[in-house]
């Protein structure tokens, strides 16, 4: 045995320990007894305890400084990359400091859900005050030793290795002011028609069911049960989806059903060498929610897929108010006001996005006081959405992102859709007869080729070298603008 | 913090992780995706080896070294006894020997299932050998230092703490010669009448359901699935029992559950002080078999709950060809010939276990050849059911226990039925008019009582005690006995 294999044992053992943490996270949303809580919250500390020892234990930096790169192949010099990263973030983080933020995000949470059901911001601020001081700290101490500065680039690290707020800056400006001008157009057009009356819950599971295996979602490999959020759970052999339904709204649950395939099917498919090690699990945040966004809106909300899809619904729910096809169409993709992120369209979400990323620098840099963030978040809704913020439920404390201490994800959503839209344009131009079968059902065509240029590979690139590989160009943001421009300007008539 | 703070705070933490491991058990036998077996036996081996290395940690020793038992209270020796039990128990057996188990048991099953299938023991032969020979290792490495050198007794405490081969073959072979006379009897008498027809299996759960909470399951604290073994998983605030349906004989699933909810009602109803400690769980098989059983017969089985249980019947499934309450008593206790433990009746269970214990008494003590088993265990199911095993597999090869190296396991069936023997009596003499209740399909007179008396004390006591507290008196066989006379007298008319 060498130090690598000793390594790799060791950090398949934590990968197996990590992935029942998981799975404990999957029952506690959807089979937990209610009652269990308490004990629950000393298994997961528990386990957590467990991960974060091995995390830190200097037999792996003994490992790592006995290992030469040049000894191994390209497989091997990924898992050691991976490795080394998660070893230094975890070993930069004082225990200290660790733990209060585990506190301090745990109390938050409680505090802003019930400023949030107040709309009471100020009884909210002083908890979250200390939030962001600890995760400046936080970032203060990742960002030791590295290449830039950057508080956060820091944190961003986590949930996009590689990334830097520069490059996202850079291209989400470019993103902002077409998409303003893309929504003014729609919400200036004529409304098509959304869908009328109610629908039966358990036909809306069964229809689930048959959308997930349209798009190659491997039910050996997974399941699919109910719970409060959709999520997606797991690696390898065993990736479970949650979903939700609403009797009045289908595209609930269908559509949230299908982007929870996208990011499952990523997790399915990454090859079998990879399991349970570091590059057994999707690259990053911004690669795994291009999968699901692909997934969701690029193929799911295609006028050839929905074709499919308001027969298969007509079938089981009879007439509901929507005559044809392209009516049908045009109601899945429909573009409303609203205040709310995870309610939005595939135009206005990434403006709800944009919004909190620059506002979250903000907040790190120092440059934002809590106190000000419900004011300086009205004045930019509305510059972007044309509307006032109503109350600050609507407004800055609708997320549960922050006040868990969670700066730096959001900006991967948008990275998302603008892989996204790289992938779509690519896919089309690999499979140009994508519509014949997406008009029957059939994704296939779609789904191997994202599992041949992409899925499979894993952790084994970097994320946005991910995306380059699977292209064959340089990612942008112009495919995701050109794809929306001309879709909506079909459905809405410009 | 004192040594044993110390001590029990790290022992809360291990309790933490098994109840986890023990989660991860019940999820592969209810929910797990089918293609997950692999990346699960990973998942499995990383928190054994965790729990492992916890257990025989040597800074327990220390801090079991530093705490004098003057010091504590009456619960905190208590905590202690298990503790020191565990860990000499865990430190007397090198890795090595347990590795080798680990693996020799893991592959016997496999083995034992074809052979069983076959009926083929020489093809078993070889591998259960090698089980045997290192169980007898094991058991010479467990009976270091013990008080008493016995081999069989040694391995007895991982199940029956306290409990010793002596006092079980005194008690059992008190109760044998009864329980052959009153086989024969019954045998000898007329048959009452089964039920017939089929019996829809979700009505049957819907039906087990209503059942589990006449038996006070706390659905808060808990849950029921279907699996293929009926069992009961966790402790505490999460105690998820499963059961399994036959079309034709809605008694499987109905006494499944009750079985399983008895088992259940201890875990649930220990004392919340004693959450994830050594105290949290049932003190040892032989009295979490007394919890099962008295719920499944002397409570589930008895006249005045069975006639309750007809109408419930009558209503789910109309007419099942069973005239009236006292025909349905008598087929819900119908005593029929029969090779194997697991389908057997109140009467002849026990016959099933005593040949187990003495033959694996002989096992272990180097007095009975493998090659010799079959012959042994045919000669004694003779002279106890009067008939000959015609098959292996309905012999010597029918229980998973011996293949994966659970020797000492068995007696504790029958010491579960005794005492829950003595506890019914107890429980007459306290509740008088307990059939009142019984009779209306409420068994809460019983259920306090057994809470009140036994199932609330968790581990504090030792076994015996545990028992021997309840009851007020000393634990023995006649109550036993002399209800299964009694009842089955009254049944088969002698």
């Amino acid at each position: 045995m060498t130090a690598f294999d000793d390594l790799m044992a060791f950090e398949r053992e934590t990968q197996a320990l990590a992935s029942i943490a998981g799975r404990l996270g999957w029952d506690q949303e959807t089979v937990m007894p209610r009652g269990a809580t308490a004990q629950r919250g000393e298994e997961f500390a528990a386990i957590e305890n467990v991960l974060h020892a091995r995390r830190t234990n200097p037999q792996v930096g003994d490992w790592l400084a006995a290992i030469s790169d040049a000894d191994l192949d390209a497989v091997g010099q990924a898992n050691l990359r991976h490795i080394r990263r998660s070893y230094a973030r975890n070993t930069k983080v004082p225990a200290k400091l660790a733990s209060a933020l585990a506190k301090a995000t745990s109390l938050s949470q409680g505090v802003w859900a019930e400023a949030r059901a107040n709309d009471d911001f100020a009884r909210f601020a002083p908890t979250f005050e200390e939030v962001v001081a600890l995760k400046r700290e936080e970032a203060a101490a990742l960002s030791q030793g590295a290449e830039q500065g950057d508080l956060y680039d820091a944190l961003l690290q986590d949930y996009e290795p590689g990334g830097s707020a520069a490059d996202l800056a850079q291209m989400f400006g470019a993103l902002r002011p077409r998409l303003v001008e893309l929504r003014d157009k729609i919400l200036g057009a004529d409304q098509p028609a959304g869908v009328t009356g109610t629908f039966d819950e358990a036909a809306q599971m069964a229809l689930a069911h048959e959308v997930a295996s349209a798009f190659g979602y491997d039910f050996e490999l997974g399941r699919i049960d109910k719970a409060v959020h959709p999520f997606s759970s797991g690696s390898g052999q065993d990736v479970r989806i949650t979903t939700r339904t609403s009797a009045t709204d289908p595209f609930n649950c269908l559509y949230s059903t299908i982007h929870e395939v996208g990011h499952a099917a990523y997790e399915q498919r990454i090859d079998d060498a990879h399991l349970l090690t570091p590059l057994g699990a999707g690259v990053s945040m911004g690669v795994h929610e291009s999968q699901s966004r692909i997934y969701e809106n690029q193929l799911g909300r295609s006028r050839a897929f929905t074709g499919w899809l308001f027969g298969r619904m007509r079938d089981r729910f009879g007439d509901f108010g929507i005559a044809n096809e392209d009516a049908f169409f045009a109601a899945v993709n429909r573009v409303t006001p609203g205040y709310i992120r995870t309610e939005s369209d595939e135009v206005q979400y990434n403006l709800h996005v944009l919004l909190r990323f620059d506002l979250e620098r903000q907040i790190i840099a120092g440059d934002l006081d809590v106190a000000d963030l419900p004011e300086a978040w009205n004045a930019r809704f509305e510059a972007d959405f044309g509307v006032r913020v109503d109350k600050v439920s609507n407004g800055c404390l609708q997320d549960v992102h922050w006040p868990v201490g969670l700066f730096g994800y959001f900006p991967t959503y948008s990275l998302g859709n603008v892989y996204a839209g790289c992938l779509h344009q690519a896919l089309r131009e690999a499979v140009p007869d994508l519509d014949t079968g997406l008009a029957k059902g059939d994704t296939s065509a779609a789904t191997t080729w994202l599992g041949d240029h992409l899925q499979t590979f894993g952790g084994l690139r970097e994320p946005k070298d991910t995306i380059r590989h699977a292209c064959g160009f340089e990612p942008s943001e112009a495919p995701l603008l050109d794809y929306l421009e001309a879709k909506f300007g079909a459905i809405y008539g410009f």
